[in-house]
């Protein structure tokens, strides 16, 4: 196989020269130009991409950071952006972090070793001096780690608002909230909106709210001594689907029909959210969207394209369905 | 920062000299292995991954092709293999196909441009021709290539046979099955343990198979229009959970109680499996083992490790939950 010295030795110029021509980058002159492409094309040369990624500093590839793609709402966020890098000319490679600080920072570091262009991260624990300090464009989708960061999300307040009064225009008149993981942005906002509209409207000098971890077990869990506490609650309002779940597995196992004794509503609009019985009322994220929008906006600031704006927060809708 | 170049100079020998000693790889006496690693370590020098991988044609990376993430059974895989990758001190690189030829064409020249070490894949249109041409190992996982290549599946059709035994010892007469995509090879064999049953054991002069395709709606169109012309159908085994899950919506749809009038069983065991009131009754796949002893086996096969063999068939396991 021809070798890009062989190519130079052909053209008559130096090995940077036809890595200019390779790369369309620094000035080239027409004739020797087309005596590069001339020999590239005479010995079948085929620039592989691991020589041009040290050329360039580059790798063509974008990482991935993850807490965890089993989570339902990841594999439709990976696959919008695996769909759109690879029209893009992009690979992208997948790390699974679990929310974990070391694991988020070992991928960071590995990701740069290998000259990645660029990085989509969703995490709670890295900060925005991390981000800073490696050297590649960084976006963060679905949880904001600082408002000078290239940020992706949704109107996490606004839905949850919207979700809570839709429960009340229902005529639930107690509802309770599953709540998601201390700390994470989005449930911090999701609880926010729920609370503005019971303190706002609804006030019933209870606290109803509950930790469901954003996580199907421990939602059930929490739904089965809520409800046996306050047997009097006949709304919910879960910060994700997969909770949502949850206290509908509860509600029946108690006994509790839905949505006839008991309306629950979610958040997010995974796909799953239309495979129970009844079909989930929800608050829709658009998943794919987001991942495409993460994804255009890092190559474009990889590519050093003019971008107008960094901070992205896109709008939800609620769909209802049959639990409602 | 320091280049491999200054390592070579300061330690007074060849760059090739300080490869082999990164690489551990070819002879290198001890003398002039400690000048180098002392340089190393005097310089703090850090090779960096592109770097090596084209000292050694490789990038410490593996390649995951699956027809697509959405589908709930590859997000536990996808999961299983970067967790052992990264053990193993790999990255995974992502790739959907959607079962599609020229895609996955596509995504093996890429990939071998960028030296992965090798690919774990799950295809039904890739010939054992394809993977040969390409020179680095290859695992098939969860589809069946070729009787010579490495491959991880499960005991398919022994699956399909004890569910379908199970729907007859819970009382069902009249089982019909819905069937995965044609030419899928787990999709045929899952279908010939149902005929074998049928045949031998409950010959009922009646085709009840009809064709889901692996998918939630046309899964819930098929049962609908084979629940509606044989109502005499007391149990259906579904050739993947998803499927499954259709067919509990369709007989939902047509006011069919499950199980007290209709069992149903799956195929696979994704989470979403006990996500679903009631929830289903399925015959189990190892998914994160099938994961986890492919990416083993390639990173063995990549190491050139001894392997001792590289076709493994797992077993499978009936769970008995609400749906039967």
């Amino acid at each position: 196989m021809a070798s890009i010295k062989d190519v130079a030795k052909m053209a008559g110029v130096s090995v940077a020269t036809v890595s200019r021509v390779l790369n369309n980058k620094g000035y080239v002159g027409q004739d020797t130009r087309e005596k590069v492409e001339s020999s590239i094309l005479e010995l079948n040369y085929k620039p592989n991409e691991v020589a041009r990624s040290l050329f360039k500093k580059q790798s063509n590839t974008i990482g991935l950071i993850v807490p965890d793609i089993m989570n339902p709402f990841f594999p439709e966020l990976a696959r919008a952006v695996e769909d759109t890098a690879i029209k893009l000319g992009y690979n992208v490679i997948l790390c699974n972090s679990d929310a974990n600080r070391e694991k988020e920072q070992a991928y960071l570091d590995v990701l740069q070793q290998k000259y990645v262009n660029g990085i989509i991260v969703s995490s709670n624990t890295l900060t925005a001096d991390q981000i800073i300090e490696i050297n590649i464009p960084v976006v963060s989708i679905d949880r904001e780690i600082s408002k000078g960061l290239p940020t992706i999300v949704v109107e996490n307040k606004k839905g949850a608002i919207a979700a809570t009064r839709f429960l009340k225009s229902k005529g639930c008149k107690r509802i309770a909230h599953i709540r998601g993981t201390d700390g994470i942005v989005n449930a911090e906002e999701r609880c926010e909106g729920y609370k503005e509209v019971v303190d706002q409207e609804l006030w019933f000098g209870e606290s109803y709210i509950v930790n469901g971890n954003y996580e199907m077990q421990s939602s059930i869990k929490a739904t089965l001594e809520l409800l046996s506490q306050h047997p009097e609650i006949d709304g919910i309002f879960a910060a994700n689907d997969i909770m949502a779940i949850g206290a509908m597995k509860a509600a029946h196992q108690l006994g509790k029909k839905v949505p006839d004794e008991l309306s629950i509503i979610g958040f997010d609009g995974i796909s799953l959210s239309a495979a129970t019985i009844p079909e989930l009322t929800t608050i829709v994220q658009p998943i794919y969207e987001l991942g495409e929008k993460a994804t255009t906006l890092l190559v474009n600031l990889m590519e050093q394209k003019s971008v107008e704006k960094t901070y992205f927060k896109f709008d939800v809708e609620l769909i209802e369905r049959n639990s409602t």
